[in-house]
């Protein structure tokens, strides 16, 4: 297994990014991913009970066909509390690739990220998706990745190549996400690529799995988006055996989990305002949900966050967050360790000494200029 | 019904207050509350697993005893995670009270407030109570209602008095608490004192309904202290036919909400680094709990605090905690309206059109100085 600190698209993947207009600075804000072939797809979507219109299109796409073709995301405007208004403007955009493209509309999935509550100026994006789609091509990663970014301080990008059944598979992955960051979902907007031939079913399952130890185990703000979005396209072209059970995925299933753990990661490590990258590693918990609640709770401790921030070793104030998970524990058995404040990477090792339950939680810590960002961003 | 905004003590009981040496700032960390008679006592603890030495002999008292004579407080220090030496740290404390005062151990209940996981430095404490129960009077809530506080700003205390079947009934409180303040228990420390008859039971019971609607619905930074105590004493002297029902006990419970109330909005006022107080109205929801859910995840969104921080009326903030809640809700029947955000007062009225359950939350917003006073607490 190669792991590739960039974007390296799998065979069949083109792609393009390019200003259209919706963000004030200038930059990129219009992307599109697009796979030369019909894909077969999953999505995993926020469990806030508010949600985008686009992701209400992508869902209706979903289920109307089994293959797609392509991605259009847009930054600047999340597309949300819109009303009936939002979802006829996700759906003309997807309408709008689908023409130039000249595939069907319900082949496009759409996503959009940035501020809630304001509606989108859709003709700008209508406008631009012809060039948009003239620019399409491999190397056209490199603005896409670009223009799905909002708070983002960097983009986040990398690619896994592993050999399965003697053939080269390359997954891809693209994320953005910085602040509005909290679990229980696939928290952010992620795109992944592959090549391999993967059954539906199979891919579904994967994708649900590595989400679930990665993008749903970090947190910034503990605050739930209502347009977090993982969409995955796996395309074929790598030519392996269609990998359509369990015991077949395990290695594809590694690599993308890799994959996923990793775009996690460098979104808690560009979380706005942060200073420093917490892992919280629990053991000893009655179960593995048990583990993952404690350390939530303590990532999305203020307390404790800030305590961090200053590099000051304030253990009650993890202590205290531990009581407050709901998660069994006994002072007597509970054991505390944090390392060194001073240094970039803090390991918070928390064990309840209860159970066999273990979880690794990701977070970042609470500084001024945290509300800095919010509190300019508009 | 009068409200007095000063601690008034009622009929029989006296304060006193002094530096015994926790807090190296030299300000009152040692506070003593006493009624001259047995009185009637109601407590209530935080619900976190980790519970403070002084909760835990406090519990032991409350039940050896119908009723309590004396509170021995101190602050700089939360006497919590400190393993079996914090519980008899606890309780020499409170013998040495009651030896002082010449009452039973069992009758002195114990608070401490303060810096978690580090041994209370019971010494210094001793040496104090003598001089302590000397200083006992009237007058001396003045220097009690200091000797309570940690990073609190001002004094919180407030008196009632009611008039109740013909004789004047006082209820005084005071409280402390700024930071690490979130509900679902008793979040502080508040001390009530009455001189009104009325039975055990009654009393447990108006406490519970007047705090869950005061200390539980306020939020500063949703972290839940392994301190919190609401504890209530009722010593008879003020000549009322003893209230033991609720029908007789109306009046008191009004009372007694007015100054629950009254000291949970005081400790939001003064939550740490805040700049304004936020009231969460709530209406229009499935049930009082599901209400109360929606303006607590309203109250504890990070990005919620900090855009009324900057005074921009980011209202896609509101609606993304709304939706993150877990109650139901309907997006095209939410409506959600924002108060002029340049006021220091602000109000924010959601209405979910989904039945008649409402509550009022009030918390504060997150600023800079949040995290500057929590970087350097020690």
């Amino acid at each position: 297994m190669k792991l590739l600190k960039d974007a390296n698209l799998p065979k069949g993947f083109i792609a393009s990014g390019l200003h259209c207009g919706l963000k004030k600075s200038g930059k990129a804000d219009l992307a599109l991913f697009c796979s030369e072939v019909p894909a077969r797809a999953a999505c995993l979507f926020t469990v806030n009970k508010i949600q985008a219109a686009p992701i209400s299109v992508s869902r209706k796409h979903l289920k109307a066909s089994g293959y797609h073709q392509a991605i259009i995301v847009n930054s600047g405007n999340a597309n949300c509390f819109t009303g009936p208004r939002g979802t006829s403007d996700a759906l003309g955009v997807a309408k709008a690739v689908a023409d130039v493209l000249g595939i069907k509309t319900k082949s496009v999935l759409v996503s959009s990220t940035g501020i809630i509550g304001r509606p989108l100026k859709v003709d700008k994006i209508k406008k631009a998706i012809p060039k948009l789609a003239r620019s399409l091509s491999v190397k056209g990663i490199k603005q896409a990745k670009r223009a799905i970014l909002t708070t983002d301080t960097f983009t986040k990008a990398l690619s896994v190549k592993v050999k399965i059944s003697g053939r080269e598979v390359t997954i891809c992955g693209v994320a953005k996400g910085s602040g509005m960051i909290s679990p229980d979902m696939a928290t952010m907007l992620g795109f992944i690529f592959t090549d391999a031939d993967i059954s539906k079913i199979i891919l579904g399952k994967v994708l649900r799995a590595a989400v679930d130890e990665s993008f749903n185990c970090i947190t910034v703000d503990g605050c739930m988006s209502t347009n977090d979005t993982v969409t995955m396209l796996a395309n074929g072209l790598a030519g392996n055996p269609l990998i359509n059970s369990d015991k077949k995925a395990v290695l594809f299933k590694k690599a993308l989990s890799l994959v996923c753990l990793e775009l996690a990661k460098m979104i808690v490590k560009d979380g706005e305002g942060s200073s420093k990258f917490i892992q919280i590693k629990v053991a000893g918990a009655k179960t593995q949900g048990q583990a993952k609640r404690v350390g939530l709770t303590v990532a999305n401790s203020n307390l404790v966050k800030t305590a961090i921030y200053a590099g000051n070793p304030n253990f009650g104030r993890i202590i205290a967050a531990c009581g407050s998970s709901g998660a069994a524990l006994n002072e007597k058995k509970l054991k505390v360790k944090v390392s060194p404040l001073k240094r970039k990477e803090v390991v918070i090792e928390i064990n309840l000494n209860q159970g066999g339950g273990s979880s690794v939680i990701y977070t970042s810590d609470l500084t001024p200029k945290y509300i800095k960002i919010n509190a300019e961003y508009n």
